[in-house]
């Protein structure tokens, strides 16, 4: 589908009904022990069917190495990854076929490559493809010695967690399927998700994630700041549609002399800031502060209901019925993949550094 | 400091009191005669010292050549555009060199190259830097016959446009200071600027960026996508800390049935969708509907007021005072910039999309 | 392992003695029913124990689609070949694990990546890995409508071919294990490798590619020239010690006047050359006439007798003899490998040459 | 024109008849101080007019820094370098603007850009082109501490050097002005150039290069390893038509038991071979023994007589004399354009080799 990063490299692959997902990972450094269990527990972390706000299908998401490791380690040879695609029902989409449904891709998918396209559960466009990605991003975290990756749910159907959440409280996340820090708005998620299920519908949300213990100095100006490849990154996660960084656009309201973050020493003689309006990064360059960064998602474009479409085998008015499963909400099930994002940016970020080191 | 595209292709340079700057913008097509009127008319939008709400520095900002272009015309090869830096005053950052500014890149600039940078009004970081932008950008329009190309100010200090603007009401943004399209929208926002730059503060802002005329297929799946690609030019741009598409983190709360954009056949017997929420972009390709992003840009960091901070050389706490001139608003100067990268990132997508023309 | 092409691109994976090897081959055109027959008669060309002349391992090389296409056909995302490993037997190299082959990347492979290195085989700089090169150079030349790519075997073991070779002659070379167009010499380095597997020793040898039917116009300047990627593509194959373009090597002793070629018009009204010197390349930008290349081989580094090394483990001098199968000469073989570079850049070169039609 | 690269990055751009030629070149590191004395050395090899077998052309060839220089050192934003050409006289061109010269890109760029081309003196095809790539390999030179590269005319129209050059005698080259270490052999080279020029004919040659001190590790398997880099550098130059690696295409006469560097190990406990064939590169990667590469130039395509070609404008065959000012010869102008080739690309694997330290 696509490649990130410049040392270390992730080429994606794969499509929701094909044989199965992957990608090429180049860049793992030789004699790396690949964690399995660490990599296993992101891919259940992603995957669907965990609960009942989640999609019913049932993928084992067994990663299977189809090269660059041997004997459990990194050869140094780019490292390819594959997961079978195992629970795969195309027939609810072959009715469909010609019937793109209202804000899904299916008709992007048609208008570039007409009727040759995978049109089977999204093929290229599907949230199986981060299925790799966030394997590769389990890899990319144990690149990242020191360097602590969470992100948790901000916000879903409008309800939004109250407080900040300090990071330490971040993991309370994984304690509820809504992965909502903060309990009692997590029920209200649930909830609301719930609703959305009953009424064949969908909602969206806000993930949030941050990254402590980053050396200043990572990333670069302009196009290779770590900004602009993180959001490179995160805006190619399906149903994403925006990306902020620090106090984002809350930032555009603020006057410079309170958005500004006053530098100060800590007690090891490390320049700091007082606070951290910009997220731990300045001019595209990581300050030493923690990253942070908020990721909105739409809500599912897939619903069980009827919508209005145009049938483009005939270019008549047509009315379309998604009969696949899916979630009501793919918020939940994108904080593993945020994290992905970061882990494979700021991995690749890190060797560039080095490459710098003087 | 970075390059963007692939077929059409910027690479800038320079920094902002070095002798000048610049971009290498491979793929023009050959014979491509250079508009110079529109390419200056462009600059001259982005440049400082227009209004009593900008920054007093005087930039000539004449394009020159360095190759690429004969008799005025593209003659295939890389045209490479160089403005020299003519009102270059480094005296006030001499003082100031070890006292980095808050909320600017002074501090990872060292953090990263240490004494080695150039210290002098921001360097490579400073907004100058996008004046070749704005000057590739000027020629990716001429590449994009048919696709209009529209930004302005939909918000700062917090004073929002009331209403959306209609696309061909845009045009009247570039009547007032602040590129606001609506009057009396603007009038306030004026009166914030010249109030902040009174208290020695700043403010920001929201750009609102539009592309009308795109054809259905441009971009792809992933981070090939025109949300990637854009979200990385976007994130480029001095100050900017947030980009969304279409209903951007207001999808975040909206029910799927809501924001779906329903499918339809116009009179040509084009497919249409009766909303817009998508902003013309599913899957990370254009819908034929018309391209919406919003850009949020933090308050200018430099101001001139006392701001705590650290001495580098001493790593002792500081108070650093401002003394360069300096936007307290870089938004209405933004809104060109915005649509460079708009046009540059669409004229490489264009290219690529008449690559794969079956 | 590495990345060919810009907008046709493939991406290689896999070591010898590992699942498999494949790659991602990104802008096949959506559509383009893959011609399976041709797939595997190019892998069955590349694949060993094919002759008493070359080893005897056998490897089914059958070509699996792990994405990208669907009923047979591209859908427009990546194409992912893999070709599992069948006839792996590693307990060989157990043994010489610690021993580098001379002549092999062996010892390069331990200083990169020390102990963790795959040594099984040669791992990643095994032969092994052009199969998928061969597989998604069957796809580029299906993308190559017009243009028809030949090579053939000019030298064995120091064996010339005693007469230019025509080009629709080329395919005699099938007829014959060593792969050479003209059967006499054939016999004779037949032959010359019989000896050499007889006395433990092995030869090598020159392959010439042309290729016919290129428009005028294809390729670029500087390193974006055909020859350029060209070279890069040919000595990424194992045992590659050169290359040469036109009358290459030879037109260092040639006169100006000799080695140019005078321009002409032929009946359909094209510019043609009366001579060819220039291999259908000038300036990195073909001229329509055959482009023609010759790729010089080594003698294969692993040989079944003893030969001095040092022990990694210990840095004391050692012996080291090579067990595996291996071919007493790779230049036969090497034939489908080169016409795949040549098709794979040329694919490329087609790709990039309609995005800048005028 | 074109990037080589991906950590030390240099992308060239220029004219032979524009406003200049340059370089964006990225991955200096923060703090190198550019030694311009060095920089003008090399550029002052590279340069015409020098002696009575080269070019009558006078460039002054003054490197300027259009950013990422400031108080004479690297600042960490990409370096740019201009030169400006000052001898131009387009006047001679003007009359054969329809007469490709046979032999030169004059033919293949009207075929790709059509009358939109430069056709002043070759345009972005000149040899004028490589003096930024000259310049930037000054500064790679000064990254490469430790690392010794230097080169040196082995052949001249068929006169060759007749015994192997030793490393520090190589230096002997710059003292005649064909640039070969051999005074005796140089005479008769010289000789040769002059009965050429008298003869309004040319010739070509062949230049050897090598680099001493490299530790064993650089570079990569495939098309990362380092003769494909080197090779897609060197064949960018104008004129090249070959390049070989080591023994090169006499290695396809060996056999692999006298091809094969047997290993050895040094007194400091390194290993080393006891031949070199390899040419200080198994698989990709260095092995630490000398590398040694020979690049082939074919005689001048320009020449001062007349030659048959066909007018672009009328397509019918028509005579071309050229009239510019041209060396007969232009393998000794070629010797430092060859180093800085390999230290572009070596600079390039020296970082990304720090990137990947264990």
């Amino acid at each position: 589908m696509s490649t990130l990063g410049t040392l270390f490299r992730v080429t994606l692959f794969g499509e929701s009904h094909g044989p199965g997902v992957g990608a090429v990972v180049e860049g793992v450094p030789a004699g790396l022990t690949v964690d399995m269990e660490a990599m296993k527990r992101e891919l259940a972390r992603r995957r669907p069917g965990q609960s009942k706000v989640t999609t019913q299908r049932k993928e084992e998401d067994e990663p299977e190495f189809l090269a660059g490791v041997a004997h459990g380690a990194a050869t140094g040879a780019p490292v390819t990854i594959f997961i079978r695609n195992t629970d795969v029902d195309s027939r609810p989409y072959d009715a469909t076929k010609d019937l793109p449904r209202p804000g899904h891709a299916d008709f992007t998918a048609w208008a570039k490559w007409g009727i040759a396209r995978d049109h089977r559960g999204g093929g290229p466009f599907s949230a199986r493809t981060t299925a790799p990605l966030v394997a590769a991003g389990a890899i990319a975290r144990q690149m990242l010695a020191g360097v602590r990756i969470a992100a948790h749910v901000v916000e879903i159907a409008g309800i939004e967690v109250p407080h900040e959440v300090a990071f330490d409280q971040i993991g309370k996340a994984e304690a509820n399927p809504v992965r909502c820090a903060d309990a009692k708005t997590a029920e209200l998620m649930e909830h609301a998700i719930t609703r959305a299920r009953t009424d064949g519908d969908s909602v969206g949300g806000i993930v949030e994630v941050r990254a402590e213990g980053l050396p200043a100095g990572w990333g670069g100006p302009g196009a290779d700041g770590l900004e602009s490849e993180l959001a490179r990154a995160l805006l190619a996660i399906p149903a994403c549609r925006g990306v902020e960084f620090g106090a984002g656009f809350r930032a555009a309201r603020m006057k410079g002399s309170e958005h500004n973050d006053a530098f100060d020493v800590d007690k090891a003689g490390h320049v700091t800031t007082r606070t951290n309006h910009a997220g731990g990064i300045l001019g595209g360059i990581s300050t030493g502060m923690p990253l942070v960064a908020r990721v909105a998602f739409k809500p599912t474009s897939s619903l069980p209901r009827k919508q209005d479409t145009v049938n483009l085998a005939t270019m008549k008015p047509a009315v379309v019925e998604t009969k696949g499963r899916h979630d009501p909400c793919v918020v939940p099930r994108a904080v593993p993949i945020v994290e992905a994002c970061v882990a494979v940016v700021l991995a690749d970020a890190k060797l560039r550094a080095a490459a710098e080191r003087r």
